[in-house]
C-alpha cells in the first residue's frame, strides 16, 4: 500500500461566513489534507504540533481513520495554533481576524521511522524551513514530493522558499501567489516561470473557478462543481491537496494522466468541503457519496466531438 | 444546409488595451457572430443597420463568406453606430469612452424572405422590441431562438425583455447579469430562476473563467483555453455565441448532448478571437486552426476515471 507523509498545522478554526459562526473548531491544513486522503487506499502519517489543550478526541478522529498520529506532538502546557477569520458576502474573500501561533512558533517536525521512505510527501503551507526539515528527514527520494505555500513566505522567507522549491515535482499556489512568484500575469506564463524554479507540475488553484495543472506544454484544467451554496470554504483548498496526494499515493503512478485524475479527484473533495463547516462534511463523507459527484464531474466536463 | 438568422449591430469600434489602440475598426455583435459562424457549414443572414460611412469593402467581407447581407440596411447621409473602450490592466474590465447610436436609433428590421424558416435565430444584444419584431416576422417556429441581452435592458426595458424571454430557447448572459436577471447570487440557483422566466437553457458567460450551460438538473462547463496573452476581449462572447449558434444550426440537432458541444465549438472560437484587435484574427482564421485547438480543448477537459 503506497505511504503519504503528510506535514501541516493542526489548529482551532473560529469562522465567521454570511451564514453563521463558530466557536473554535478542529482545522489545521494537515487535518483537511488527512480527511481527504482518508477516501483511498493508503497509509498516512501527519506530522504535526498541538497544544496541551487539543483533545483527545481530535486525535481520535485521525487515528479511527487509521492514520498515524505518533509524531503529532503534543507540547505539554501548549496552546494550539489558532487561526480566526470572517468571510466576506461573496466568500471569495476572507478577513484574518486572529492568528496565534502559539505552539508552532517552535515546531520541530520529526518524521516517524516508518514512513521516512514514504512515496508521496506533502509539505502542507508552513515555513520552508519546517517544510526543508522534513525532506531532510527522508531516507529515500519519495517518488513524489508536493509542496502547498502562500503570499506570506513569499514574502518573508524567499531564499529559503526557492531552496525547498528545487526540490520538489508539484507547487500547489492559488493563482495571486503564482503570479507574485514568477513576476508574470499570465497563469501560462507565470506556470512556465515557476517550473524552471523546480518543480516539474504547477497546480493553480483558482477557488471557485477550478484549478489548472501545468507540465511543459501541457494543460489540464478541472472546474469547481457548481453549487446551489458554498457554506464555508475553510479548508476547500487543502482537502483538495488532499485528494491530489491520495490519489497519487494510491495508485503511485506520477504520470501526467494520473495527475490529471488527481486534480479531478481534489477537485471533487473539495466540493463537499464546502457544504458545511470546517471539517463537518468530510468527517461523515460516504464512498457513495464521492463516486456520484465524480460521476457529476464527468458529465460537467466530458463532451463528445469527433476530431479528423 | 441549415440556416442561420443573425440580428445584431454592424459597427465601428475604437479599442484601447495595454497593448495599444485602434482607429475606427470593424465590430459589431452581428459581425463577431457572423464570422463565428461562418466557419460552419450554415446558410447565414445578417440583420442590422450602417451608415453611408460603412465602407463597402466590410461588407464585402460578409459577402466573401458567403453570408447574405440584402438586410443591412444601408441609411444615406447616416452614420454607423460607434463603440469606443478602453480595457483595464487585467482585461477583465472596460470603461466605454463614447456611444453613439446613430443609424441604430431608428432600426427597424426586415427578415429576409428566405430566413422566414431559418432553422436557428440569434437575437444579438439590442432592444428587446427590435428583438420581438424579428421573432414576429418568422413563418415557422424557428427549432432553437437564442438570445443575447445585457444589464442595460434589465435596467431599462425590463417588461419587454420579459415577453422576449418567453419566446426563446437558450438566453447567454454574464454571471453579474444572470444576477441581476434572477436576484440569486448563486449561479445555479440564478439559472433555475431565469428557466421558469421562459429559455429552456441558460449559458453563463465567465469570460476568462469559461461558461456554463445549464439545463433542468443539467450542468455543462467549458473553460477558456489558458492563452499566453489575451490581446483584446472585444467580441469575445459573441463570438462564443456564434460558434454555439453556428454549429447548432449546421447539425440541425438541439439536443442537451449537442448544445454541450456547441458550447465547446463557441468556447473554441472565442479564444481565437482575443489574440488580436477586433475581428483580425477571426479574419484569418483556417480550419486547421481550429481543429488543432479543438484538440487542445479536448486535452485541456478530458479525463479517465474508471467509476464503478
Amino acid at each position: 500500500m503506497g505511504k503519504l507523509l503528510v506535514v501541516g498545522t493542526v489548529a482551532f478554526d473560529a469562522i465567521e461566513t454570511p451564514f453563521g459562526k463558530t466557536d473554535k473548531i478542529l482545522g489545521g491544513a494537515a487535518t483537511f489534507i488527512g480527511l481527504a486522503a482518508a477516501q483511498f487506499d493508503v497509509q498516512t502519517a501527519i506530522v504535526s504540533v498541538v497544544g496541551e489543550d487539543f483533545p483527545q478526541e481530535y486525535l481520535d478522529i485521525f487515528t479511527d481513520l487509521n492514520m498515524d498520529v505518533s509524531a503529532i506532538e503534543r507540547v505539554k502546557g501548549g496552546k494550539t495554533f489558532f487561526w480566526k477569520g470572517k468571510y466576506h458576502n461573496d466568500l471569495n474573500s476572507r478577513d484574518t481576524l486572529s492568528t496565534e501561533l502559539n505552539v508552532l512558533a517552535d515546531f520541530n517536525p520529526v518524521v516517524p521511522e516508518a514512513y521516512k521512505n514514504a512515496n508521496v510527501v506533502m509539505l502542507g503551507n508552513l515555513h520552508p524551513n519546517i517544510q526543508l526539515s522534513v525532506l531532510d528527514q527522508m531516507t529515500s527520494r519519495p517518488q513524489l514530493v508536493v509542496l502547498d505555500t502562500m503570499n506570506y513566505w513569499m514574502d518573508n522567507s524567499w531564499d529559503e522558499l526557492i531552496q525547498v522549491m528545487k526540490r520538489i515535482d508539484v507547487i500547489t499556489i492559488n493563482d495571486e501567489e503564482a503570479r507574485q512568484l514568477s513576476g508574470e500575469y499570465s497563469l501560462v506564463r507565470a506556470a512556465n516561470r515557476i517550473q524552471a524554479m523546480g518543480p516539474k507540475y504547477v497546480v493553480i488553484k483558482k477557488g471557485e473557478h477550478g484549478a489548472l495543472l501545468f507540465h511543459h506544454d501541457n494543460v489540464f484544467f478541472a472546474p469547481a462543481l457548481p453549487l446551489e451554496e458554498v457554506f464555508d470554504p475553510t479548508g476547500a483548498g487543502d482537502t483538495f491537496a488532499g485528494g491530489f496526494v491520495g490519489y497519487l499515493a494510491e495508485t503511485r503512478n506520477t504520470s501526467f494522466n494520473s495527475l490529471r485524475n488527481a486534480v479531478i479527484h481534489g477537485s471533487n473533495l473539495a466540493s463537499f468541503c464546502v457544504e458545511k463547516f470546517g471539517t463537518e462534511r468530510m468527517l461523515r463523507l460516504t464512498k457513495k457519496e464521492v463516486e456520484q459527484r465524480l460521476k457529476q464531474f464527468k458529465e460537467l466536463t466530458q463532451f463528445d466531438i469527433e476530431l479528423l
